[in-house]
């Protein structure tokens, strides 16, 4: 099984600066610590400021059956600003058929109200929102249990 | 460690009626797979459809340090149609200072638009959507890493 | 065949107070007349001023094959305050399979802008309002009518 | 006691059509079972895709007084697509001093968001929805016990 | 092969009026050079600035296995000013089974806000928007492409 | 005569994944086919997931004077989600005094609320949605007739 | 000079019904009292419930200089609850050059909300509300002096 | 009988800048025109850009039976940019018994959206809009027929 | 005299937790405070995190003849988080004929968004926000006053 | 101890005129019977029209230690239609370091829709609306207790 | 070449109270700063709390030929809370023909929601906000190149 | 001191096309004049289209100690039509600590509703609109004396 793990505009920074506020655990740190973790899959990584270059990079992922294209089985996915206002980002989702997270380190909820809605999450298998780090590891362990088990439930 | 798995309205008929559509998953079934799951810790379970009677126990969740009168370490919530209306859910959650973790096993922004906002997540350490069942044990291993780690992120 | 009419808040009032205004017909009188009209068919009362109440009795209900249970063919509901508000309610009557017809003494559409909308009439067949205690009797026999007849019409 | 039955736009191509979704009930057959289950009173039929015929209609049947002038005694009025945009057929409703009652036959709170409000039925005595063509004759059936009882409510 | 051209509310002025400003073309013109170019199939006019003239005629359009009932083979339609504010239009087209393709010869979106939704383009095929008489022209040849071809595309 | 084809986000997938839902005629097949049907006249295809490549591109083609720097005559455009949210998109179409069409494959005023509104089309000469391919089509033919005749009407 | 004084939906009911709460002056009385007052002008009467009648009348009111198609040289209107609606009789005022003064007989900024806003006025010369059968006379004198004078001020 | 001409923010400049657009008419032509008109009645005038100077000025206006107070019979207003926002000046004119009619020299319907809606006018008699300076004249006149007739009319 | 004093959810927390915070005075030194204040009036106080109990509550208070029944002569009520979402709580509060009194500890207008609007308080004869424990003893004071003087203004 | 009792538009008319409606308490009563019942605190007087007047006085109230520029320790405000509008207002309110306590006679909640948000109150330490007279009694004895106790609470 | 720098409502505070928050600069400080800065030309000073007083000044300064009435060559203006609610003060700086630049101390978009607008700007030449003190100077250099060079873009 | 003057999209085309409406002075001609006046610091110029590239160097702009990566002292940013859409831009702003003066040519408020937002402003240091290529240059100052002086005021 192969994974993308696809970060948004901004995360690039995570760590790295002001780190007396946001900790300094960098971006490169959590891909470091998610590939530790789950040694027994492939995890690719892929960060950019760029809608269009997230874009292009999920159409490769929905290749699923041709490898060195990029496909992979599964996308956990950090939109970052993105999440509030893209409507191409929804839709590029949409396009593919494998199943797609969104994961956001803080909690979108208690923020500004301009990021309490998410464009991109209706498009989305799930959404995981204020747990960190961590919410990255829990997405990519439901992607490994949606091809090993039939976990997934239904009423709100 | 001791936490609550607390359910809102509705939640009771999971998997009972018409399990065509919900599957035949009950929510005894996820109660029974979350106690075998995490046996080193003790999870209580209380669901209701009174708005009123889960204001009780989360009010009797956080009295922390005094076991008998149902304090725990961590509450995770599914609060129903509440999610979308409940100021005074809300206001129980911000009232307590243990973690709580909301969670849906439907993806609310991929349902009717008055259950895109959740009015008590901003409450909440963050939000877990749409993900079925694992949501509950993704929530559940949150808190007992909140315990035992350093893990919660920070930027969006 | 039996049928449940339900009540919501406040309804436990009617005809007792300030009758000078609301006239001298109590709910008690409503039940009592549609008790003698209906005599072929079983009907149960419920009021209650608590939503949670009113979601069990409706769950209830809906275990339409185990007659101890509180099983009924159908519900005649008038949800009062909670029509314009409750997320939860609505829910309820989502979950069950019987039909459930909606009811309001008064013309909701007549009084102010914010008990124009019903937030629970989406999820029930249908909706009677502003026609006083016949729209009951009304919703009863519709519900009779279902179980002999043909007789639901589609468009606009 | 005479009534009109008054149907607005489309409604004539009630169960001409697409009869595998809407069913063969013609609105011909709706006036007809209407005639055969009221011999007692006279019923009127008018529809028409016309505002202004509509308003035209009820104009004539609030002269109550002059029977050749088409007066009856109230109106069972389905405005169609007209209930969501005219103030006008409102006007014409409270211009005349005979109960009027709004029918629809599908649950309009249960459609497109823009059907979930009646510009018309706050000048009704009351509204019945989603009933389907027993809807008609419930309306018929108000308006006769309107002048042989006082039955009437008021309270939500 | 028939189809029916229709214009709504006063389109009838179109070239007649303010000549330095709309320029001379009139709608007997537009109608005229369809006519020409479309030599091979039968085109049908009618414009009214009535509502319901338009719904009637939208119904006998719809009646497309009886000739002389108006029937035809699918609709060009500019409803002029009802674009913005008609759900029993909207109704109408989505009453009969012919496509309809919804023809504006100006660009709505560069006009007045209130000109920038259409509630009527949800029900029709598609929507053509600011190319002048041309608009007409398109319409109709997508409609004979319609019976002629495989050619209407999907996703956005 | 020299026209550019515009394609935004996610239209690169047309045709290729999911054939049984959108058919199985790509982007490479519309473009092919328009290169047929329009000998007489030099077309240029550009598709870009990318909204400053899109940008950049409609400024080339503004360039109209100037052959080798990618100049043309006209634009054909679908925008793709940017369609609903992007206004340097329309800035860059009112920078440039060539007439631009704006086309979507899918009627996108029968598809979810926040795709009815276009703020691109604003700025175009027009807008042509929901006749699939053909619409690509009617835009190039209206833009070669825009420089053969003085086809464009005015009025609504 | 002749002038047309266009009465819209419900107008025709005027001082005939609800005496007690209207008063006795009928539409006749008012237009009997005009043509008295402006004996040296010619004023034309005309009332529909009918939106297109209205239209069609406002046309032949605006082809000035053919005296048997109606034409006149300027309107005074009360559109009364298609004030509120009407884009298409809007759009009929802006299609003739000949000056219109829209009339209301209450106040319609009193009264419900929706009737706080005119659709209509915006393409009127102006709006006179509240004033009653006053209300008409004024707007014809002001046509008159229309002709005769310079007295149109601009600053709000 | 006496009346006082209250003119609020700006109307001071009226006809004495740019009178290219606005003309060359000053508030003191229209009001020394007043006074010519109606000589049989006492005209007062008052200007003021303070809205506090208004509230006082009103305040005294209403005092009608002290004369050298400032009491008079009626009061015509034009309050300028106040009328979209002062809630204080609408209480004002709801504080005294005396009719105040609203003028307003251009057609507020047909300038910016924040100017469609008055406050104000819904605490005076009556509004006349968009008929340049005979709009005092025509509201000076109909103050005078309060007294003398009763003309005000009803039903909109 | 009798008065309840009603305190609705989470409320019971007051002073018990975060004391750093929110201070150390519990609901029950409030109480106290009250009691001792007004000896000579017989004042209850019920608490309830349940919204169907507050109104039940709310009902027997206004059973203001039958003393074992819970009738008072008036109440003063902190809705808490119900304050902004409960119909249901402003309908008990409408059927009961004795005064009653809104209080909030904090000014809700301070806080967030969701919280400036008080849909109970219209209700209500009156609302105290933001004055601490003291709006309390001040409502109860009014109270008092209400049977013993002719206190109460009007005018905003 | 001074403090200063504001008073905005339109309430120095308060029981001078409608008596019938309004009764016969004026503005002097009010402040007469304050003087009486806290005899042993300075209570200073100020009424005004003018917005920039209120504002000008809540300056000099805030230099408090300059006794005689008008400087209080506390002030009691009623600003009439200001509350709803004025920004102005509320930053005046905010710049002054003493408490300012807003008191409306009626409750804005009960009154019409554009009374029932408060911009003022934000600003203040708390809102006493719709008991009267009695409300500003209730302010300064808060404003009295300040100084003398540490009452004031905390939470909802 | 004069120029007024005018402040509105509670400017006259800065730097005056709370300096520990916002500096001991006060607006006199900055009154002298600029006279420092800009001797070459007149600076004229203007402070009130009073929306009248500020349009009065705006009109006096317009009167640009005639000197002793207060004529300037352009305005700095900081409205304070005018900005977001005044149309009046709009209007008075759209009525004068010379140059007004608005200026706010604070960043307007990082405060309040309701700051995040202003009404005032939109007649305004341009619009500095949150640069401080500078701010001002930025703007009267604005004013002197506008007479001296053109320097004006066009282009967002 | 090093500073960047960032430019988004379509502002390449500045000067360059439409001489006769925008000017001829293009953005090189700008960044000329800005070398030109500000020789003693080092500018660095950068124009895109694409909100990734923006978003890229703002990053590299932040790098401050680290000079050849791009670092610099503080960023002058006309962000085109990303200033009313793009949450990621304003995250990217916020997520370097050096100060950001934005910069609009146009006066943003004076042109259409949806530019009178700016999502980027608020995570600015400040906002410049509407006087041209003067704002840049003032803007440059503004972060010279950042560094140079303690010039940055408070208060609206």
């Amino acid at each position: 099984m192969k994974f993308l793990i696809l970060n948004g505009p901004n995360l690039n920074l995570l760590g790295v600066r002001e780190p007396e506020t946001y900790g300094t655990t960098t971006l490169a740190d959590i891909e470091h610590a998610l590939t530790e973790r789950f040694a027994d899959v492939t995890l690719t990584f892929f960060q950019s400021n760029h809608e269009g270059a997230l874009i292009d990079r999920i159409h490769q992922a929905g290749s699923d059956g041709v490898d060195d294209n990029g496909g992979v089985d599964g996308i956990v996915m950090n939109p970052g600003g993105f999440t509030h206002t893209s409507v191409a980002l929804r839709d590029a989702v949409a396009s593919v058929s494998i199943p797609v997270v969104e994961v956001h380190l803080s909690n979108i909820h208690a923020r500004e109200p301009f990021r309490h809605k998410s464009i991109t999450a209706g498009a989305c298998a799930g959404l995981i929102s204020g747990l960190g780090a961590a919410g990255y590891e829990m997405a990519v362990r439901y992607l490994i249990d949606t091809y090993t088990a039939d976990a997934r439930g239904a009423d709100e």
